[in-house]
This record gives C-alpha cells, sequence and structure tokens, in this order.
C-alpha cells in the first residue's frame, strides 16, 4: 500500500518533482491530437480526481492508454507538476501506466461518465459510490458520524450498546420486524393451538428494535452520561423521502439533566457536528451546493451562527393561529405539529432553528415527564430551517408513582416493565435525553432529497437487495 | 448540569478551596464516632469515587445523612480539600447535602456494596453497571470502540453502514435469524402450498446479517479505504464463553492491498487501541489486574511492544507436529487449527501475537484469494497470547473466472452473486479486509472470561431479556 492518495497528491503533500504512484479507478480520460492522454483518477479519499497527463512514449500507450475508458482501475506513476488546468494545483507527469482492471463491455457500464437519474443509481447500489454523488454523500456521512463520537467523547460520554434484537416494545407502539429462528412449514404449537415460541431460538416472542432509550436509560443511571449509535428498525409500511426500515439513531442520555440541558446539548453537538463538515468537506460541500441545492452551505452556515429560539408549545400554537397562514391541518391546542406548522416556525416565524418544548401529554410517550400543570410532558422538537423535526427528545418521568400512572392511563401494564420500574425504585434521577435519526441528519446537511440516497444499501417496503 | 464530575475533582481540575457540586451515586457510607460521615460518590465518570466528608452540622445530618445507603442518588456541595485519605488527592469538605433518590427497601437493593458473582450480575443488567467492574467493562469498552473509530479516521478510512437485514446468506454458512412481519397464525401461501415470502414486508424472505464484509467490499471498491463497525448476528446454539448471538464487528476492507498489507493493518490497529487502553483507562485497568486477571496490564504492554510474528499455516504444521505435545485434535495439513493450536504457537512457540497466513482452500470461504500453488487461499487469522484467535481476514479474489470457478466448486451458484461478480467485472482491483469481533476485543483486554460480561445486554440462546 507504499503509495499516495489522491487528496495527499492534490493538497501538495508531495513536492513538485518528486515520483509518486496513485492507484484509483479512471473518471474520465482526454486525448488530445499531439498525442498526449490525460486521465482523471479517483480513489474516494476527497471529491476531485488527479488528472495524470499521460505522453505517447509510455509503453502501452496505443495498445492501452487510449482503450482506458470511465471505471477502469489503473496504477499510475508520475512525477508530481504544478497543474496549469483549473481547479487543481497539481498534476501528475505520468510515466508508467498500469491497468489493472479493465471494464468489460464499456457500452454498458453501468455507471458511465454521463449523469444519471438518483433513481437508476439506486438500482446499482454497490456501484454508485463510484459516482461524484454517492462519494460526496459518502465521504459526509463519514465526516458526521467521526464528529458525533468525538464531540459525545470530548464532553465525557460513553457509548452503549443497547440491544437490537429485544422482547419488549419501547414505546408501546410502532410496528415491529420479528425475530425468529422457528421453521415456518412446521411451526410449534401450545395445547391451545397457538405458536409456541417457548420453542423459538429466545424461548418468547422476539423483534427487532425501535429504540434503544429504554436500555440507555439504565446506563445513563450509573454512568451518568451516555449515548447511543446504532441501528434501529420499523416495519412501517412507509414509501416516503424520509422513511427506511433500517436506519441508525444517535440517543444521548444523561442523568441529572432536565429539558433545558438536553436542549442545550442538542443544540451544542449539532453546531458542531456541521461545523466539522464545513471545516473538512468543503469540496463534497461545493458539489452539493452546485449540483443538488444551492443552499447546501449557506444553510449550514446559518444554522451555526444562529442561537436557538425556544418556544412552549402552547404558545408555538398562538403564534400558528395568528399567522394568518392557511395551514393544511387546522391549529388547535393539543394538535401534533405537522410538517407544515413545522416549517412555519422555523422558516418564517423564528427564521432560526427552534426548540418546541412541553407538548400535551395525550400525544406523547408514558415515560416522558409530567410537567407541573397536569396536562402537558416535559417533551422537546428540535426544527431545522428547511426540514422541520430533525431531534425529539423528553425529560423522563423519574417518579415511579407517577410513572406508574401514566402506564395504565396508555393502557399499559407497569409489571410488563419491571427493570425500567426498578430505575425509579433505587436512586432514581431526573434524566433527560432525545433522539437523532442519522439519515435525515445527512439529508439536511448534503441536500440530497431522499434518505434512501444517504446511506449505502436503504431497506424499504419490498426492497432488501444487495 | 452545572456541576463538576468526579474525574475533574479527582484530578485536581478545582483548586482546593473552590466550592463544586457533585451528583452521583452512593457507593459507601461510614460514620465516625465524632460525628462525622464519610460518603463515597460514585458519577461513571471515572473508576474511583470521590470522598465526600460531611459533618455533623450540616442540616439533614440526622434526619438524611445518616440514612443514606449504597444506590442513593445525592447532590453533594462542598470546598475542594487535599486529602489525607489514600488512593485520592482530593476530598470535599460537605456544605450541603441533598438526597435525590432513595433505596426502596435497601436490605434487599440488589447491588449491595458486597462482592456479587457475575453470573448474579447478569440477572441485573439494568443495575450492574452501577458495580465497580461493570463501570471499569462500560469506560474501557467505550475507550477502545472510540480509538477503533479514531485510529481509522486518523488512517483515511471512511466508516460505512452495511445493511442488518439482508436476503443474502454472506458467507454460504452460518445459522440466521429470520425478519419478517408475516403473521404466524396467518401465514400466505403460494398455489403449491409453501409460505409466500413475496407476501412479506421486503417481498421475500430475509435475514439478519453474519457480516457486512460483501457490501463493504462495494465501498472499498470505490473509496479505497472502508470499514464496518456495527452488529453482526449469529443463530447458533452456542452456549460457550465466547458466543453472543448479536454481537458488533469491525471490518475493515482495503482495496489495492493484498494480504501482508492488512496483516499490518491489524498490528497498527491492535496496538493503536491498546495503547489508547493503557493511556487512558489506567484506573479500571488497575481493578482488572487486581481483581479479575492479575495479568491483563502486562499483556496488553507485552502486546504492543512486540512485533507480530507471521507463519505460513504449512510451517505452523509442521511447528505443531515437532512441538512433541500431546493435542486433543490430531495435526494434519488441512485441519483447522484448534484452539489449543493457536495458543500453542502464540503462546509457547513464539511468545507474541502471531499471523497465520494462507490456509488449505478446503476449509475457507470462496471468496478468499486462490494462492499460486492451487491449494491453499490468502487467508490469515491474528492468534493473541491468551486468548487464540482474535481477527480473521483475507485477500478476496479479485479474478472474476476464478471465483465463479470457487463458487460452483463450493455448491453456490455464481447467479445468486450478480451484485458481487460487478465488483469483478468493472474495474476490478485487489483489495483485502477482515473482521475483529468487538466483544471478544474487550473480553480479551479486561481479561473478563465470558462476553457475556463485556456487552450491556447480551444476547444468547433462551437470553433476550431487558
Amino acid at each position: 500500500m507504499s503509495h499516495a492518495s489522491v487528496t495527499d497528491v492534490l493538497a501538495g503533500k508531495y513536492p513538485v518533482g518528486t515520483t509518486v504512484t496513485v492507484k484509483g479507478w479512471i473518471r474520465t480520460r482526454r486525448d488530445s491530437k499531439a498525442g498526449i492522454s490525460f486521465l482523471a483518477v479517483h480513489d474516494g479519499s476527497c471529491f476531485n480526481p488527479v488528472q495524470a497527463v499521460v505522453p505517447n512514449s509510455v509503453a502501452n500507450y496505443q495498445s492501452e492508454v487510449v482503450r482506458v475508458t470511465t471505471g477502469c482501475s489503473v496504477e499510475i506513476t508520475g512525477t508530481v507538476d504544478a497543474s496549469q488546468g483549473q481547479g487543481q494545483d497539481f498534476e501528475l507527469q505520468a510515466t508508467d501506466v498500469k491497468v489493472i482492471g479493465w471494464v468489460e463491455d464499456p457500452d454498458s457500464y453501468p455507471m458511465a461518465a454521463k449523469r444519471h437519474s438518483i433513481e437508476y443509481l439506486r438500482e446499482y447500489a454497490h456501484l454508485r459510490p463510484r459516482t461524484n454523488m454517492m462519494g460526496a454523500v459518502t465521504r459526509v456521512r463519514n465526516c458526521l458520524a467521526q464528529a458525533i463520537h468525538r464531540f459525545f467523547h470530548e464532553n465525557g460520554y460513553a457509548w452503549v450498546a443497547t440491544p437490537l434484537i429485544t422482547a419488549s416494545d419501547c414505546e408501546g407502539a410502532g410496528e415491529m420486524f420479528r425475530v425468529s429462528t422457528l421453521d415456518l412449514e412446521n411451526l410449534p404449537r401450545t395445547d391451545l393451538g397457538k405458536v409456541d415460541f417457548s420453542e423459538d431460538f429466545f424461548g418468547k416472542e422476539t423483534f427487532l428494535t425501535v429504540s434503544g432509550q429504554l436500555n440507555a436509560e439504565a446506563y445513563a443511571c450509573a454512568m451518568s452520561k451516555v449515548y447511543t449509535f446504532g441501528p434501529t428498525f420499523r416495519a412501517e409500511n412507509s414509501n416516503t423521502s424520509r422513511h427506511l426500515a433500517e436506519f441508525w439513531m444517535i440517543e444521548p442520555e444523561v442523568a441529572f439533566a432536565d429539558l433545558d440541558d438536553v436542549a442545550n446539548l442538542a443544540e451544542h453537538m449539532l453546531k458542531y457536528v456541521f461545523n466539522a463538515v464545513l471545516a473538512e468537506r468543503m469540496d463534497d460541500m461545493d458539489f452539493f451546493a452546485q449540483r443538488v441545492d444551492k443552499d447546501a452551505i449557506t444553510r449550514l452556515q446559518d444554522f451555526v451562527e444562529k442561537d436557538f429560539a425556544q418556544v412552549d408549545y402552547t404558545d408555538a400554537i398562538e403564534i400558528l393561529k395568528a399567522s394568518g397562514k392557511k395551514f393544511e391541518f387546522a391549529v388547535e391546542w393539543g394538535i401534533d405539529l405537522s410538517s407544515e406548522h413545522e416549517r412555519y416556525l422555523a422558516e418564517e416565524h423564528f427564521k432560526a432553528p427552534v426548540v418546541v418544548k412541553n407538548y400535551p401529554k395525550d400525544i406523547k410517550s408514558f415515560y416522558m415527564k409530567l410537567n407541573a400543570d397536569g396536562k402537558t410532558v416535559a417533551a422537546m422538537d428540535v426544527l431545522a430551517p428547511g426540514i422541520g423535526e430533525i431531534i425529539g427528545g423528553s425529560q423522563r418521568e423519574e417518579v415511579l408513582e407517577v410513572l406508574d400512572e401514566r402506564m395504565v392511563s396508555m393502557g399499559l401494564n407497569p409489571e410488563d416493565y419491571g427493570w425500567y420500574r426498578d430505575l425509579r425504585r433505587y436512586g432514581t434521577v431526573p434524566h433527560s435525553g432525545f433522539g437523532l435519526g442519522f439519515e435525515r441528519l445527512v439529508a439536511y446537511v448534503t441536500g440530497m432529497g431522499n434518505v434512501r440516497d444517504v446511506i449505502p444499501f436503504p431497506r424499504t417496503p419490498r426492497h432488501a437487495d444487495f
């Protein structure tokens, strides 16, 4: 692996005149009449390819170099030179070109050098990272993931792995995938003729989790500050640009923290990771601003510069009523805000990210802390201009009696939550957390309109290819 | 959250005389006859608790302080003082003690301050992070995870999320969990009477993945250097100290890299993350060395200091035959090495971590590169003293014709691997990678004997609690 990355060559890490070898794939080939070929070589390490200038004096010029096509893999040795071309400071004067892998029938190569529709690229999820767009998505996604881990680590949070396979339904809601090793052609039956899950792998019926929150709470009630970063699942038949059956979620959970504390945490975290993208991946962001969403960069710059607004749900309802806007869904106290309401608040009223707090208890989950008014719970949504809700969180109910009442009133059986109740029986503490869907974050940052295009191999209804 | 972490107080971040507030849980309480109580408070941020010296002049001394028990949550304000006690430089002279959460019936508190068996703690997976041992495991596990991300990021690798739900079986082997939303009491049937998976969520039969490797290869063949860090699943009915049904795996995949390159990568990565533990978590490692495994620290120190040995499988067989040892499993060319063989090589013969390379093709997977001898494949196992195999990897077969032959000879249908074969049809490159089971790594570092005790909520046959 003693070769140079394209990033390092373009960044000037090798002085002019140095001999280096780069390895990568051909993006384009252009031949001059003077008998020189220009090969643009990418290796995934950055947005731009490096240009290799290949004179017809290299031994295999006629036999191979002029036959090279988009997608061929090559190993090119040459000397670093200052580039005359636009958009790059350095190029290679090639002295040796090895073709490592040809493209079988270039005319039918699915990733030929032309614009492909996003829908077409989805059909080739195994090859689409070779395109400019999906390469950029992959690097920005990685930058965001690394920044998230770094942010939490620097701030004293421990990453914890919460289980994917679970026998309980976290929120008493949400459609789930069953996980089983039972032979469907020969299902074991109980005496009453029902499927006998005691014969299944885990001795009971199990599912894929919809959230790691309850388990993260157990760890926050010992380690104080923890976060999860792992996959979660929804078996909802939702064919929208915002839904995946399998997606990654970040869920910090903090002991001795109230709702305002995690609202501040959300603000700091989002600004930290957006700043990381602006500092590290402007090459890719320039592409998104030019070709995907012209506001991609300014949206992030605005976001990190502005203080978050904060508003109570009850006040937000009054703002929406007084707006004079004709909303599709009527506004009255007690409704869940819909996307049009959220975007009005963030984009038109506050013109900034906004934290809406203290929602009516009847539209929220049993574990959210009941406020003193008896009507609302200490829940929050972070609404971002250009997308709406990006984070949802809450303070958790730490008082056992109130938690039990909430469970019963919502039709849940406290006995099913024995271990979760224990956290309130033994040294209970106020604690709070939130959830951030990673793919929605990547879609927001890149301006990509569909979460299917910001995860390598999307899982959606009737799609589990690759 | 404007309180001080125990870590910062013990590290002397606050000068003597500063007033600070700490929040955490009581580990122990000791009362002196002079009317002073000593409260040891932990908050998960480090191994040691901070000692709060509470005089009987605080208002709630008789009513609350002397009733405090292990596990109570407290908020203690006091001035930082140099400590007279052993093992800590600083303590708090408390001026205010608030009890936030009591322990309901302290006599029956499952985590009372005494030694519990590891098996007992497993029954209380939601409370065990409050113990010294599981707190230390959690911090070391986090340290390892952060170091792994940092290592790959610093070396130009992109983290990629490979899918958990899959319609294909990576290795043509390995028992898998089925993922389904079909109603088991009312299964749809085809005309032939078979279960009709076209009616299932994904329109076909789907499983939980056993490896992200094949998908990672697609990304390596575009981004050059990638790694996965995510959950994988095995539906094997294995009740051993080394097996989990759900575990986390790290799988780097590198284009333009051969077997020796990824052997070097494995050595650098392991040394990097072990050095991180030695630099950052000596508090926890001291505990493991004292109470769990006396070699815990020296094992890591030896590991990072020694060069890895490298040996061909064929030579390793000769070494084992010549050892004069009586092995349970007879040694002859063609066998898969068993744990006793691996440990002899690492612990007795080489006395260092050892990379065994080029295994017989018949005991390895179809995707491993066939060597020129036609008998072996470019596979490797990294064997570590004290545990045996810790990493398994290989160079991948990048030549389409050879790959197809290997699939056919192993009873696989190349047509089932269309997208995987595309990677060899279009700009194929030599590429290699390996897999590292994260829980086995944490068990190795901490000396904990069972992987069930290094993951928060273990999933094993008949166990999916919490």
